[in-house]
């Protein structure tokens, strides 16, 4: 059976799961951005006719879910299994949004790795003959973590230059055995990487080596190399996990100026919108997977993509504890073509 | 690629992955109750030499997973995943337990639900080839949870009647796609369902309809009935939970009096251990399953049990803003032979 497996973190799947639809959702500050004529819906204000942002949030994936299922051609009943996540305590944003769409459900909690940790496992469940369609979701919203992981809004705390901005959005693909593509040929899972950094406001520097141990296990396992792609991006190393992801990598021996980028660097607009070291957050990747590169991918642009969302697995309660910051990055290859 | 889909929300496994090794590791008061022969380690407190209850809840997984990997002839270089979660915000007893044993990781937040959701993705991603082996696990503490979902433990708080004690444990199980069982031969991955219940002092009357919902569902799926199975255990709906399961299938026309119960009802003594309604918390699943459970598989005493953990997937900001608690509940077919 081990047949599907390359090396010691990847696989390759016999039939390739299609992205048959997807669908993102973003706040006002996300439509304000460089990527805004990729997303579907940006709302006018984050609290979408909400009592709180929690809600707006649930609000949000509930109804990207709802949308990319839409967008497939599919209705709720044709899905098999949603597989989701979110940045909140006991992903309260996924499991009530999943409370309205009543199929089973798996519940993730990988941080802002969690849209390609959700297309990891819906890949393998697709490819491995239990479901016919797969539901894959994340969510984050800045005004939810931000009160969760930092202070209160209404203090109106200063931010470190070296800190992101949670992005507010929602991403989700609707992963099918059959369509015409793109394809997810290949997953490499991450492993835990702790580099020692206690600095929540620097959470790009935590994030960088794992996501060049991931890309580097992601080249050893297939023998594959950056220039196969047309786009490498990462999902939320911002402006300093990026430099130092690609430092990492020329040290080892890998070129990646050309074609690798951060989600977190292109959702927003470094001198212009005042976010320091640029996005973070589940829907960073979330929603620049499912916005730009799918639509680059779609329109021919890109044919080949690794899309590798990263994630940063502390809590407020581990760092009062004086721990470092575990972190992980899953990789996920995306085809236009099916061989 | 559906012949492995039965009915709505089971799957059947072609190559039924084999349970290799298991472990458990429990805190003193469960060692103090009726299933202490069962478990494999027992601290004598809960701190086990570590400077706060989460380092201990760390430990605790981290010791219990590395011996079911070792008790199943392995080490940890053999095993392809760890799919594991807790209840702790942002799962960090999972999280820093996957730091020290460096293998690609899927982390997980079904709450108490969490050690079938664990065993349900593991058995698919070994029946679906992509891995040989896979250690599935999942914890909870007494301590952690307590100050986390309630109050400080100094504040001496008065518990209600309905409440259940959380399990302070670990249960870890080793999948793999050869060896001599038990078996994984089924899994009904349960639906978010909620039935209003905003109590959260009161989880089994919460969680007890996901719980019918799912069997509901495993026995039409399959097309089985509750006497094929020696044993149906619930995770943790406490004597509350349990007692409203048997009502609801008994009006459903499903007789469960015989060969029914709940982990939650047996990890401690109702009259002597003064845990109200009952254990639960990831934990009392995890450690009943991976103590009583199989162990009394491989001596004989079952040859068919369906292990069903249940979670509630509410937060504290969640409850405070108002809203009912979202709950579910995951099957698990465990047979001692192949066929």
């Amino acid at each position: 059976m081990a047949v599907k497996r390359l090396g010691t973190q990847t696989v390759k799947f016999g039939n390739p799961p299609s992205i048959k639809g997807f669908y993102t959702i973003v706040g006002p500050k996300e439509g304000d951005g460089p990527l805004s004529k990729y997303f579907d819906l940006i709302l006018a204000d984050d609290l979408w006719g909400q009592e709180s942002w929690e809600k707006a949030e649930i609000k949000m994936q509930e109804e990207c879910i709802k949308a990319a299922i839409n967008n497939g051609g599919l209705t709720v009943n044709d899905i098999n299994y949603l597989i989701a996540g979110d940045l909140l305590n006991q992903i309260i944003a996924t499991g009530y949004s999943a409370r309205q769409i009543s199929i089973p459900f798996f519940g993730l909690y990988g941080a802002c790795s969690t849209m390609t940790e959700s297309l990891s496992l819906g890949a393998m469940i697709v490819d491995g003959g239990f479901a016919d369609n797969v539901i894959c979701s994340a969510s984050s919203h800045f005004s939810t973590a931000e009160r969760q992981f930092r202070f209160p809004l209404e203090y109106g705390n200063q931010r470190k230059f070296s800190s992101q901005w949670t992005v507010t959005g929602s991403g989700a693909t609707l992963l099918a055995s059959g369509g015409n593509g793109p394809y997810i040929k290949y997953v490499t899972t991450g492993k835990i990487i702790d580099a020692g950094i206690k600095d929540v406001n620097n959470m790009g520097a935590a994030m960088a080596p794992a996501a060049v141990d991931t890309l580097l296990y992601h080249f050893r396992d297939i023998g594959c190399k950056p220039s196969d792609y047309d786009l490498i991006i990462s999902g939320d190393l911002g402006h300093i996990g990026k430099e130092i992801v690609i430092d990492m990598m020329k040290r080892e021996g890998y070129d990646l100026r050309s074609m690798y980028t951060d989600a977190g660097v292109e959702i927003f607009d470094k001198d212009t919108q005042d976010t320091h070291a640029g996005g973070s957050g589940c829907a960073c990747s979330a929603a620049v997977f499912n916005g730009y590169v799918l639509k680059e991918i779609k329109k021919g642009k890109f044919n080949r993509v690794l899309i590798m969302s990263t994630g940063a697995l502390h809590s407020t309660t581990s760092v009062q504890q004086g721990e470092s910051i575990p972190c992980i990055a899953h990789a996920v290859t995306i085809d236009k073509k099916r061989e």
